[in-house]
């Protein structure tokens, strides 16, 4: 299988999980302005499903064949991913109400395990499948990047044990800013960080 | 990222927030022949999501690469698109009823941030990735089409504090002004402007 | 656009409209055994997008371009596709009761809505958009194929009026004979008829 | 219609069908502890169908081209990869309390008859379709792979008159074993068996 293959199955994957997130949004559970954080959880998981979208081509960028093992790594991945809708709706119904401990506990575990499995693909793809041109400037630049991505949602998970609010807010911090970061920053570089 | 592969991942929210819409319709809501809304409102989001879809491509077809800003312009122009389904949903329940303004509201709101994001969208990469041979009339062209886009569904959108009928009824001539206007008008022209 | 853009956005639409085919079948709605109909209706629907995907691409393998009516056109033929999941779920529901001539009205009015929108896209794309190289041989081949099409499902339709029941077997039917006609008969043949 | 066509295709039918998954996870069924079911029968789902992409595609690298018979056949696989979700919605909701019988009876007879229309999809390709140059040694390994599939998914079914719960962990244990053995064991060998 390519790489190419395996990006157009992830995108799949990716697109899904992003659009279904509208099915979460219901009218029917409260006024158009009191459901605002229904409208709030789907611009923060799109917007965390859109980032982990760009960087899965950054990293896909880098090597050239896959095999079986990052194959199953990648699919673990991709099934984090498309468990994002559900912690989200169950934030969205609790975060103004009790028992919102339990929804941000299972986002930030989401979360957590997506991001050691992305740091898994990653080291794991490094060692055996990177490009013979790959960058070493830019190789040793991704791993930087991700290194405190678990720790970041870890610790944002374990807040949900003091205060679930501040836990879920650090969510919505995060991908604020991933977004602003790459946009603001990394703006005008290449899309690809390849081309260094 | 190359421009192909954005357009992959775009198409695939575009295919999958309209083929969505298929869940609004409910025949637990009422007989067969009254749910009549719910058809008009598939009918008319599904053409307005396939008509941002085909101006999508044109607009791309401008552009030879993408930078980290215009990846999440793109982000937040899909995020816009996928939330069609909800005020369309919202729509048909209420537009033989009361509390049609809130609904007329959300659906105008959504279809002007898509607008704005899109001329966003354009007026960046115009500036920042234009293609060394886009054709400079077929530049000016696709903008004097996008100028007045934002400004159209504004007014409808405000039209619903005044009349949310007369505001929804705004959205599906739009739609249809759009569609007719490309395919009787420009019909004949190649599919993309890049051929001028 | 070329035709390439047009048959992956198409498939996207395809493949979602049969998938989401899998959300009418409830276990809710009665035994395991007892929703016979909902898996009747699961097949029959899947197997006729199917049919309606694998002649996609032999339409689209005459053509070298398209233009916006054509994509208008297409788009059109997208909304009837990505609208079968609703009469299917209707007629599941009432096939052991009361209300089917309803149901077999709508279903009927879709595919035979969708079989018309088919013939004028290929008539248009015969018209104005063949490949200099297609067999004329081909072409008539597929014309003489596709101008049943519409009649029969106009006539399935029309039969709800006397007999819903029978109309409904009439839907099984043209899918089951399309697909044995196309697998037996034609089978060995190549997948696209291009290489007549 | 190229082989890449039918596995872009099938692409999306294995993206959505996997990721409509998630729509099973419903917090309004018990506390975030007690759905455990819905969470296994999640990852075990999603596995499954990870494991049939990566054959699908190991199984299509053999061919060069497609029939029509294929083409349904391959429909019909789909049609089984599609319908996953719903016997996995009924088996999570089942599986502590009575009745499940009927669900292990329904997700077995699901997977059973994937495997056998994959074994058939298989037979037909190496008979019709095979590559000149395809390697008889990976050919007959893929073969004596594929053999024990139906078997065993069927045995595993058969289970369920006996003992409705350890009928739903063979299904467990199975995707278990084929993630293990291709990620442990053949992990390391390239993603497709072709270079052998």
């Amino acid at each position: 299988m390519t790489t190419s293959r395996l990006e157009a199955f992830s995108d799949g994957v990716f697109a899904i999980a992003a659009t279904l997130l509208i099915l979460n949004v219901d009218g029917a559970k409260g006024s158009l302005t009191a459901i605002w954080p229904q409208y709030a959880g789907y611009a923060v998981s799109f917007l965390t499903i859109g980032i982990i979208w760009v960087n899965h081509h950054t990293v896909m960028a880098q090597f050239d064949r896959v095999d079986r093992r990052f194959l199953f790594l990648n699919i673990v991945l991709l099934m984090c991913v498309a468990f994002v809708p559900f912690p989200t709706r169950l934030i969205a119904e609790h975060v103004r109400g009790d028992g919102l401990a339990g929804p941000a506990l299972v986002y930030g575990a989401t979360m957590t395990a997506m991001s050691v499995t992305y740091f898994a693909l990653w080291t794991y793809g490094v060692r055996h499948l990177l490009r013979p041109d790959a960058d070493e400037r830019t190789i040793r630049g991704i791993t930087r990047s991700y290194l405190p991505g678990s720790a970041v949602y870890l610790t944002s998970t374990l807040l949900a044990f003091v205060s679930p609010l501040a836990s879920v807010a650090g969510y919505a911090l995060i991908a604020l800013f991933y977004v602003v970061e790459s946009s603001v920053f990394g703006g005008r570089s290449p899309a690809s960080t390849t081309s260094a």
